[in-house]
């Protein structure tokens, strides 16, 4: 069977830039087989794209996640493949974008610098390894090219780390940040169930919604269906994480709520 | 051979949803082969979705039609696996989204509730449904899974079905309404052209139309190449529908027109 | 193997535009495997459509090369097939989009005029080639119809050619113009270096831009990282052109650019 490589870029579909990578891998590996997770990661932010792949890569069949979200590209900012625990392979940039997909699927098992010329275009750009670098790195892994063949290998300690941002939690409120923003408008948020447990919000507690200045009435809920047209609720997501959501609306633009935007919880009741 | 899946949604391609499910397709039924009709339809328009794919599916190759716009996830509506009097299976949410393809096609043969968790991921999130229940129903049935296997069978006439917007036609004038405007601006409307003819509009007449509270005036046309630069044509596009356009323009920019906005044409000879 | 077809357009992503014409394709050749190098044209610019046919085509697999940015659909332009002198093939509209790229691998070796009804849908309409008569053909020559089948003959000098806009250079400065904006905001203007050299202007040069009737000092460069944060460079993008950016930030943004916008560049120490 054909080997799988998922890709996650933020590189956007009006361009060429990510059909560009496709045709490179093809021509180097013609029966690997290609996975979109999504191109739509904003321009230059890492921390979303991290999130999103390490979101992701659980439902992704096994093989090699190809991800280039590279500001630093043309700086010193190093190449990078990586294998984790379970055998997945990872390529992209030494900027931390890859490594929340590695941990959470069991931590970095081994990892290598990409020097190797052998397995790059014969003329690398200053501005685009995503085509020069990383993808051909990808096509030759899925051909069967050992890790080690790539360059040499680095101590995982010593690779770039991203500060996830923690929430701020005490008995009265919960402080997090927004971390994403989707089409629907939903709102998710850099918390977790148990956070909420933490202060004692459990589906149907009323809760107080701080954002940009203004206060909103909120209730914790399992699904839409719990909540009247109208209310916003507080509720855990696909992927685990607590999110906002306004049923067959669009709280985002309510709030005008943006990535990064500081968020206050507070249980109604208190 | 390989199965064909074809995957329409209002994911977007901004997040990974569409991703993530190719990533779940994939893991079940590596051989599978998806084919993305469009992942464009607006957030929650059961209506546009279902006309999309009613219009697409005569195009595509046999197989498993996949289909997600599914304002009511995490509610009581069902989840649904149908077979077409062709041979055609579809997957989605039973609320009207998946009938009108599968009528296009001589009608529904056979329909069953989603309900066996042997073909659903082992957790099933209350939001994401597309990840969690209809990407796996797609790609067990792309091995082989009996349809029936799915779950129980459900009498064809107790589905969802949507209120397919009739035009109302008098001698003097047809009121339609915005079905769909496409990226060119083009502005298809419910009606095709029996519907032109029974009012005496053939090409070359030329016609009055009313719009957001402005009239404009327009001529019946085979083609673009028919009509002069900036002038408004009233034509059948490539799905049969009766459609507005300007050449080498943008008429829905002109006329500010939106899905389900009303339109009253008049054959200006009247 | 499985024959390769890419395929660019102005379709984009929002309709079901491209899905159909990939639903099309696997109907008559379903071993064929479709690369899209991008949709995201914008409407109707068959100049835009060409330039970044050339530039990717070189990183694509050989194969056959379907595009289609096509204003004068239902007009008396002709659909076109090509052979370039590598051995890749090319269809789409005779309005100059195909040639560039041809021209780029070694010149048109053979044209032919898409005639044959043979190899298109039974129905083809007046708006939709793409549909109906461009991805049947590129499918039918997937599955090894021979270029001559699908029409008569055409003499390469009689096809239709963009005029490529040249740079206007004297001792004391270049005129130039915007071919493209990428999603980062980079500005991609109708130069090489060879141009910029011809007026003295090397990596380390202070040049003067002027564009939309403001002027911006900017650097000449390699790369970003040669830059200081908000500096505007001048460099040579990832498919040699010339190009401008600001290092972390939005360069057509600030400049207001677009397609098209003539701009002056001066060296700083005339």
């Amino acid at each position: 069977m054909a080997a799988f490589i998922t890709f996650l870029s933020d590189f956007g579909l009006q361009d060429d830039f990510v059909g560009t990578c496709h045709g490179v891998i093809k021509r180097i590996a013609p029966e690997a087989e290609i996975i979109d997770i999504t191109h739509g990661i904003p321009p230059q932010e890492v921390l979303q794209g991290a999130l999103v792949l390490a979101n992701t890569v659980p439902y992704m069949p096994g093989g090699i996640h190809l991800a280039v979200v590279d500001p630093g590209v043309g700086t010193s900012r190093r190449p990078l493949a990586l294998r984790d625990e379970s055998g997945r392979l990872y390529v992209g940039p030494d900027n931390g974008l890859l490594v929340p997909a590695a941990d959470a699927m069991g931590g970095i098992a081994e990892a290598h610098e990409i020097a190797n010329p052998a397995y790059a275009l014969e003329e690398v750009s200053r501005t685009f390894h995503g085509r020069d670098l990383f993808s051909p790195a990808a096509a030759h892994l899925a051909r069967g090219v050992a890790l080690g063949d790539l360059g040499p290998p680095l101590a995982p300690d010593t690779l770039v780390r991203l500060d996830l941002p923690t929430p701020d939690i005490s008995p009265e409120r919960i402080r997090a940040i927004v971390l994403y923003v989707d089409r629907y408008g939903n709102v998710q948020l850099n918390l977790n169930t148990d956070h909420l447990e933490e202060v004692g919000i459990v589906p149907g507690t009323q809760v107080e919604i701080e954002i940009r200045g203004e206060r909103y009435f909120a209730v914790a809920a399992r699904t839409f269906a719990d909540a009247r047209p109208g209310d916003i609720i507080l509720y855990e997501d696909a992927y685990e994480n607590v999110a906002l959501a306004i049923s067959r609306g669009n709280v985002a633009e309510m709030f005008g709520a943006r990535p990064g935007d500081r968020v206050q919880i507070r249980s109604d009741s208190l």
